[in-house]
């Protein structure tokens, strides 16, 4: 970048050094500490994932076995967290929800001002272990039913549904969570996670980070977006209508459609790749393929116009979920479930070669303005 | 900055165009819409500074008018986000309240997915005329009391003094206030603003935003350093200890000192200048300007090292509050009052020309890794 220009957005400015997350944009490939996410969504469970996000190498199985023991100890939301949630009006939106509710976290952690390598990977685990609880308790207050409290046979993905639906998913619909949590947990310096690294970076606490990157999240132009896919797909409704509809939106230069294209990926976005097997996969399971049908026939669409456009994660995650049952609202809250690990690696990161982020701007307007009397103005 | 070169802590790095703020580092010079911060420290109110950043002008006499109304009317804690305050343990670190009553306000708008520019502005009033509510009923409820309401009869500045200690104020400690909110009111892309901006361009709303920028604040490489000053002061407690102190620590190449030196300014801050006096004149009129002569020695000794630094906003804000009777866990708190309305600013600046904001990193470590099974790990 020449000097004296304006990086708006920050567009391929390299911010950092990084130790976590690789993607190779124009061979839509996607890395966590080296492994291939092929490799980690056809072996590894979440509970891998955190380890290897937290701790930078993969876990041997007694590692595994003491993460997950640390994970189902962290579980059982506070009581005044519960509040939080209980409390919020009916028509709240889900995000702010969670945002409150995460904050509010650091009310109830017994040592919230311990920001040691120790305090903070204390504060990750229970974060990652009670981000589904949150969203969970939530979703089940708005539908007037109470929150069950956390199995403790089942791993982080499997319980997340049964804290939803209140009973044991099927090994499917819990192995499908569980891909789509580890392809969701980190994405290198996206803006809710640069949001967390900006925060951590004037040495404040992991709550605070964590907080201010679920409100990065819920904008449409990230993490929101997931929900707008299956909006767009229940608006479209049929495959006849497909082409009409899409031909009636592109009239409009401007229209984006939901799911596709990313500031990295030029090409396919290799977890869009695995989500469509599960989508498709859901849909026979589940007896109705139509959602991923309509899906893979936009995408084709999407591919042959004058400039092709890639499905991203949010595509085919929205019909995976809605054939699990799951509805639209907290499809982001489900992606921000999956992210907090990604989020945490990065505060350690940050906080561990720290330099304040603080950047410069360009001012436009006039200097030593005269300050006139108000009867003046 | 050459290509490929890693721009860490974005120092320097022109990130957008604004409209908003302007600080001439090298000249100790800043000016918010082109107006000196000397004239507007000497000249404005709070609530007109409020109108200049939301509306880029001056208000005249109806616009103030107008403004002082509305925020007026925007007071009164809703009781979801006072059980929020109520609840929290008392050894909370206030930070952590106000960010998750901040976060609880989205959940008690009447229209929290309103994000149009008038959506915003009325949000923006929503959360510079409760800022203050927040941070009293917080420390109210710590000091076993319940909270005021506020008086209709007080503008901003003496209304939050008027809700911290349930009593008028004189007119000497609300212009002080006054003029502590003035000067804190906005900094251009400081790293809370700047985390409130990243938010924004993912198109997610101001609540989210200001959250973040909260977390952001709270951090003692930046507004959580004030609460560092009065804790320094307290530490060498009397002047002969001064020297002594400052040498002892002095030992540890790696020590700062807290309200010394800034990312931008490269002379006096010309906050600290205006605060000086404050601190002087707090200092006579509550007769003990122990604390402001503390203060000014260290000043003066800083300047003369072997790298002479100078102090930022933090060195006397610090001495002044303290000596108004502030205690030292309300500080940060009191800089988030005073700066919600310019985060607010660039939240609408950021939004009016917005492009996602996604850096990218260097990543360092190996790619196609393969992925042993557990047991071979």
């Amino acid at each position: 970048m020449a000097e004296g220009m304006v990086a708006k957005g920050l567009q391929d400015v390299v911010v950092d050094d990084t130790w976590i997350c690789k993607i190779i944009g124009d061979q839509g490939k996607l890395y966590y500490y080296g492994y291939s996410i092929h490799d980690l969504a056809e072996h590894c469970t979440y509970e891998e994932v955190v380890f290897l996000l937290l701790k930078g190498k993969l876990p041997n199985r007694a590692e595994l076995d003491q993460i997950t023991r640390e994970l189902k100890e962290a579980r059982g939301l506070p009581y005044g967290v519960r509040d939080v949630i209980k409390s919020a009006p009916k028509g709240s939106i889900p995000m702010d929800v969670l945002r409150t509710a995460a904050s509010a976290l650091a009310l109830t952690d017994p040592k919230p001002g311990d920001d040691s390598p120790e305090g903070r990977y204390r504060k990750a685990i229970r974060m990652v272990a009670l981000f589904p609880e949150i969203v969970a308790a939530d979703y089940r207050f708005r539908r007037g039913e109470e929150p069950v409290a956390s199995n403790p046979k089942l791993n982080h993905a499997a319980n997340f549904l049964y804290l939803l639906h209140g009973k044991e998913p099927g090994a499917d619909a819990a192995r499908t969570m569980d891909v789509a949590l580890v392809l969701h947990a980190e994405h290198d310096f996206n803006a809710s996670t640069f949001t967390a690294r900006v925060i951590a970076a004037t040495m404040s606490d992991m709550y605070s980070a964590v907080t201010g990157a679920i409100g990065a999240l819920k904008g449409p132009l990230h993490g929101g977006a997931n929900e707008g896919v299956i909006k767009t797909l229940l608006e479209i409704g049929e495959p006849a209508n497909i082409k009409p509809w899409l031909a009636e939106k592109f009239k409009d230069k401007n229209f984006r459609l939901m799911g596709f294209g990313h500031r990295v990926y030029k090409t396919l976005d290799p977890r869009a790749i695995v989500l469509k097997k599960y989508s498709e996969k859901t849909g026979r399971e589940r007896g109705t393929t139509k959602w991923f049908e309509m899906s893979n026939e936009i995408e084709q669409i999407m591919k042959t116009r004058e400039k092709p456009l890639y499905p991203n994660v949010d595509f085919y995650s929205a019909s995976t979920y809605f054939m699990m049952g799951l509805p639209p609202e907290i499809y982001t809250p489900i992606f921000a479930v999956a992210r907090v690990v990604g989020w945490c690696a990065h505060v350690i990161e940050q906080q561990t070669h720290n330099k304040l982020i603080r950047p410069a701007a360009d001012y436009h307007g006039e200097i030593d303005k005269p300050l006139p009397p108000i009867d003046k103005r």
